[in-house]
């Protein structure tokens, strides 16, 4: 992703692929626009126009109900009309190729596609098929990248802590497969943290993850220790038993946020989660429901921070 | 329910989990409210900006295409959005707790929850969950209630039988099994009833269902004899074979609603049933499509009685 | 369908079930009206408010994704309300019937059906059934029609070849399992097509064929002389693979559309394909994706030509 193909000639987001390599500015702008759509979440009637007629695609070749609520009542919210597409059910089955399906669904006068994709560079693929006023979002891709999970992440971040120069931020767990955590790491360095760490066992890092500009630990004590922001990642069931980890229990046991391992970072420290939590596997219940934790506006912010990059995208020349 | 945890402390309808124990002025609200929707249907554009803005929620733990349509279509009659989320297949595979996806919902400005679900007391469980400001219908909880379907009953029996003082209902087949039945025999009681009863096997019949205030007869002829509106229940295909019922065939025989057993009513008597009908199990087709028959006005009222229990809902103060 | 049950008293296209014994007029109205759709969709706000408030209902009895999604695109477009409903998951397996489960939706004031049916006739028993001023539209009916495909390949032909009356026209493939087929040969004959040719292998031309006003032809060298427009048809996975064809590789080299193939063609033919289309079955992806290709203007135009019909049909008299 050299040369940026989700910024056209006038610097502006036409995409949003990944955040590795966004510039700044316009990751601040994001999330300066999002701030203005907290609001219209708490009003009476929680619709702008600005993307009314427009024609919105949830194109989700992966099966997630959870992000594809999100954005589309961000959509709503923007008065866009939304189309869901459960891909794997139907044109796939029938043999036909994804650019193929993309290109149908551009013949529609489609204005923007959300890409959910089990492999990587999916969304990439599909921005660099379209037409240049069509936008794609990335809503995931193997694991690749979550761009606006990395986003609200962001925007939670700053809302409670907004100096990022000063800031320690540790990420914990499933480094391995996460391309959540792989969008963090990416803004948080582009925001310029003081410091990221990333804390798991061996099995769930992979390897150069150093080069991502991170410190690794294995140790919460270590790992935990003086940090304002802890960042835990959703394990995932299929590693729990096997050859990654012995079991869930034992991973509770030593990488569980548990309130005592919350004690060691700073006193105001934040917890955070993208969800959806395994309670009494990465966290235990009385640390995610606690008067630290930061779950749900997570939740909230995420649907401003949809609604900017949509309407930024939808601004951009072509 | 002792304590009415669907009305707040302003006496204002605030869920709709159960019709046990509402007051009765509540109950006549909601159908007369229900009575001025009755011709937007009609109307050339069937619209009321009412709930615009709204984010309303499908939560269907357990599906079901027929009820879950009628409430989008009266949300949307009502201009609010509408979000259909079938939670079996995503967020509870993941291992996510209702009430996390509830909390996330929430998280995401939701303003009103339909829920269904198998487990009885699952709306129940949600509404003392959420915020005050948030608002649950129950669209079915296992075999405990369905409110709205009671409730657009009486709407049906009202407008063709307004004086419930006078009236002898009964309520013929699944008795057991049946979450319809209950919020139909709470509703017929706090209308002032004259008589209701129920009609079944001795294999359908709840024990103690005498407590809620009904008559219970084994035969048809018996039980049918005079009563002014005759409500059929369905019957589930698991329970035609085996160990509750001999067959379909023999059920028909000694339960099935025919002409001739219909005699046996009062000569205006209406005959309703909630659908989906099992023509030829249960109810005979001449019948369900001869002149004493009201299914179809059960439907059209249903579309109403939603529209006037979610407006009300939403007007409510928290 | 001697009688024409889609044309009202008046003359007025009351229901669109098959183009079989469509008069011209109405058929030319279509597409005129279809044309001035066709700029709504380059328009800042695609939508025009000629169906506000209407309640349209998708009733796929078959699945499939890419119809239902046309449809939705060009309800919305005209700001009808849509409710998608994947009936084989629902009520058909609660022993609902068809006819029972319009008639519910019908209750609840439907004003449209889209429906596809995996039976021949199922739109048109439907279209019998249900009130005067409901619309039913077929989207797809067993072997038999697939009217909206069939008027928007005459649009896109219409586009690109004003004059039928000089045109040669080959639809190639499997005509024996195609409702597209036969939909585009009845609308090529009323709208005076010169010569209309199929040509397949004998195992996928049905019987009597010739009695549509046809010519059959069993080589692509002699089929292909001289036409203008070249329609694929899809080959069906299941017909690929055993008694009826060798296999996709032979079925590829005898009539999968090459360019060599296409060479037999008038030099300024255009290519059609209804899709989803197997690139390297029935058609190469350098001829798919080629300058004669009009394959993605087809889809675009089907938005238009589904708009035009579900407006003409909602202003209908009944």
């Amino acid at each position: 992703m050299r040369n940026n193909p989700q910024i056209n000639q006038h610097g502006e987001l036409n995409h949003l692929l990944t955040l590795e390599g966004l510039p700044r500015e316009i990751l601040l702008h994001i999330l300066d626009t999002a701030a203005s759509f907290v609001g219209v979440a708490e009003r009476e009637v929680k619709k702008v126009p600005l993307l009314r007629g427009k024609a919105i695609f949830n194109l989700f070749f992966e099966p997630s109900t959870r992000t594809r609520t999100t954005f589309e009542i961000a959509a709503k919210r923007l008065s866009a009309d939304v189309l869901n597409l459960n891909i794997g059910a139907s044109s796939q089955s029938k043999g036909e190729t994804v650019l193929d399906t993309v290109d149908n669904l551009s013949a529609m006068h489609a204005d923007m596609f959300i890409v959910r994709h089990a492999q990587s560079g999916a969304a990439h693929l599909i921005a660099q098929h379209v037409a240049p006023h069509i936008h794609v979002i990335n809503a995931g891709d193997g694991r690749h990248a979550h761009p606006t999970q990395g986003l609200l992440d962001m925007y939670t971040i700053r809302h409670y802590k907004p100096d990022f120069g000063g800031l320690r931020v540790a990420i914990v767990g499933d480094l391995m497969h996460s391309r959540v955590a792989r969008s963090e790491i990416h803004a948080l360095n582009i925001l310029g943290t003081r410091e990221v760490r990333v804390i798991a066992p061996k099995t769930l890092i992979p390897s150069g993850v150093e080069g991502l500009g991170v410190q690794v630990y294995h140790n919460m004590a270590a790992g935990l220790a003086g940090v304002d922001v802890v960042i835990m990642l959703r394990l995932q069931h299929e590693r729990m038993k096997g050859a990654i980890l012995p079991s869930a229990q034992e991973y509770f046991k030593y990488y569980g946020l548990t309130p005592e391992k919350l004690a060691f970072c700073s006193h105001d420290a934040i917890v955070m989660h993208p969800g959806p939590m395994n309670r009494g596997v990465e966290i235990d219940s009385s640390v995610a429901d606690g008067a630290q934790s930061v779950i749900l506006p997570q939740v909230t912010f995420g649907i401003a921070v949809r609604m900017a990059v949509m309407s930024i995208l939808a601004s951009s020349g072509s």
